[in-house]
């Protein structure tokens, strides 16, 4: 089969870096980046990072929507969205590099490293306390491909952990207890040391990390940010932070990237911010799995990470 | 039956900390401390952090020696130490703890974290490279207890990792390759990115943690001791470092405990210290666990964590 006539779109980041990969495994594969499109009718396929409003409509025989991350909000957000299949990236790397962001940071503050890395580069020998990771209860809003291996790795750990979803789960995490939707928010909030936003970003989750939801967490409760700038109020944050109700947050995803420079929540004694790296795929791993994607879709098969747009995820 | 009386013994810390869980689980029991230990022939139970040498000796009736923590190294120094049981602690929320802190100084060093923290605190929006964990092989010394919650944890967040004991595993870890004694030991380090030490200390362990082992680790390896001080070559580890071979090193412990202030780990980039606080079993752990394997022994049955003399663990 011929390689499709690929359009790497973006209104927000240079694509070029994707270039490379697709050549590498269809050689002499027609690609194409933003500015420079030509002819609208070839573009088959469609690599998407927030591409510009309109742009997808203006290809008239597109077969396939990728996005080159995990989320799609940024590609529905597009009001003139074509009806074609969207997809996202589903990759064990990804996973994986997410779990450990996680790990991390719950981690981190939870066993008060940030004390003990000062103390160590000021040369002090000073006992924190220290508390075990069996008390402690992590909660993780978004249960899915990736809230999912992040609880696992955590129950590993030996943490206490809970997570919530939209639907209730058929297939039970082992020693996970499982919450979900509206009725089950209060009750997972309620016992939730440090949450985790894992959710997609849809018009139900836009906000999600708010004074309402911290007014429900326990007081001096962490907040774990790696799922979009948009769920968190950043008033709310800092009022949270600033009245003690909440200890700290780890945010690796702001309302505006990269966060300005002015912004208070850099050198914010209790915020860490990270530049949205918690997990990455690489370049070679977008261009297989979109050009299996794209194989599926002509074959009439379903292809890998199609979301559903009534659910926005 | 009455609770034995019980002798608090150590020559490096104030044991007092213990006398309340004890006095709360056997209300009335006769709990002595180190310097005013009054008639020895009535101690039947030493719980020790390192022993003053000949101490034990002086306790004709002791039935069980009980260490506060997972090692015994600190007591089987004692070259007088009496033929009796030695027991070490065992304690899910020191498992805990332990995987907790590895897990921690794994991903700190391989994902970059203390450059992240330092952009944070100075308003700098700057991405490091991104390399998936499973990519980045961790290899752990000691492949007991501890080392398979902590392999198990870094397999459930998506690490390549690999074990070396002493003998040959019957049961084998799934996803972990495993190596044992010296003839596996070149293969063990030659694949290991980040090396875990979680041997007990032993004479065979002792200065493990030197020159020759990290010739055959990759360039760039990071160093995490949780063992004991004596398993590193402080000076190996300095010249590794300054050669720029080993990338860091993460230590909990120490030859001296507190490190005194002039020493040059401190304050050093590429070392991280903390003070002996990987893990912690609470007094409340130790009284109960103390007082059940004195019944065992007393009744003949094996009491829980008893170690073998012949191998010093
Ligand atoms: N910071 C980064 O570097 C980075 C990298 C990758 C991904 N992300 C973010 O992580 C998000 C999650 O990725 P994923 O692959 O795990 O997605 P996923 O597999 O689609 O899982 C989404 C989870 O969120 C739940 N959910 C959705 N709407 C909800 C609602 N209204 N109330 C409660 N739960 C709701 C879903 O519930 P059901 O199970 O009931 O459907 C599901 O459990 C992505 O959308 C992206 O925003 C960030
Ligand atoms: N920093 C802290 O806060 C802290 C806290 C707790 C414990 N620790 C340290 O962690 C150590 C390990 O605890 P644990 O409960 O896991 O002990 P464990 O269950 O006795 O396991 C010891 C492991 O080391 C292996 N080993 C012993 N001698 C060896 C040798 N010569 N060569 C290769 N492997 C050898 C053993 O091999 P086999 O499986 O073949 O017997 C076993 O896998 C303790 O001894 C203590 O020093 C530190």
């Amino acid at each position: 089969m011929k390689p499709p006539c690929v359009a790497l779109v973006s209104g927000v980041i240079d694509m070029r870096f994707l270039m490379p990969a697709f050549e590498t495994i269809a050689p002499g594969i027609d690609v194409r980046i933003t500015d420079v499109l030509g002819e609208r009718d070839k573009i088959e396929l469609a690599v998407c990072w927030a591409p510009p409003q309109g742009l997808l409509a203006s290809m008239p025989n597109l077969r396939l929507i990728q996005s080159i991350g995990a989320g799609v909000d940024h590609i529905l957000k597009d009001s003139t969205l074509p009806p074609k299949p969207v997809c996202r990236i589903v990759d064990p790397d990804m996973t994986a590099g997410m779990t450990a962001y996680v790990c991390w940071a719950v981690i981190n503050r939870q066993r008060r490293f940030p004390a003990y890395c000062a103390h160590s580069a000021a040369g002090v020998w000073q006992e924190e306390a220290i508390e075990s990771p069996s008390g402690h209860c992590v909660g993780i809003a978004g249960l899915g491909r990736l809230g999912t291996a992040v609880a696992r790795a955590l129950v590993a750990i030996g943490y206490r952990v809970q997570g919530w979803s939209r639907q209730p789960k058929t297939d039970p995490l082992p020693g996970v207890t499982h919450f979900h939707g509206k009725a089950g928010l209060e009750d997972f909030l309620a016992r939730t040391d440090t949450l985790v936003c894992l959710l997609p970003l849809t018009e139900e989750t836009t906000g999600f990390l708010g004074r309402e939801t911290f007014r429900q967490l326990p007081p001096g409760a962490h907040v774990i940010n790696v799922g979009r700038g948009a769920h968190l109020v950043e008033r709310d944050l800092l009022d949270a932070l600033a009245s003690g109700h909440l200890s700290g947050a780890t945010l690796d995803t702001t309302a505006v990237e990269p966060l300005p420079q002015t912004h208070p929540f850099w050198r914010h004694q209790q915020i860490l911010v990270t530049p949205h790296i918690a997990s990455r795929t690489s370049p070679a791993t977008i261009a297989r799995q979109t050009l299996d994607n794209y194989r599926h879709v002509c074959a009439g098969r379903i292809p890998s990470g199609q979301i559903d747009p009534r659910h926005g995820y």
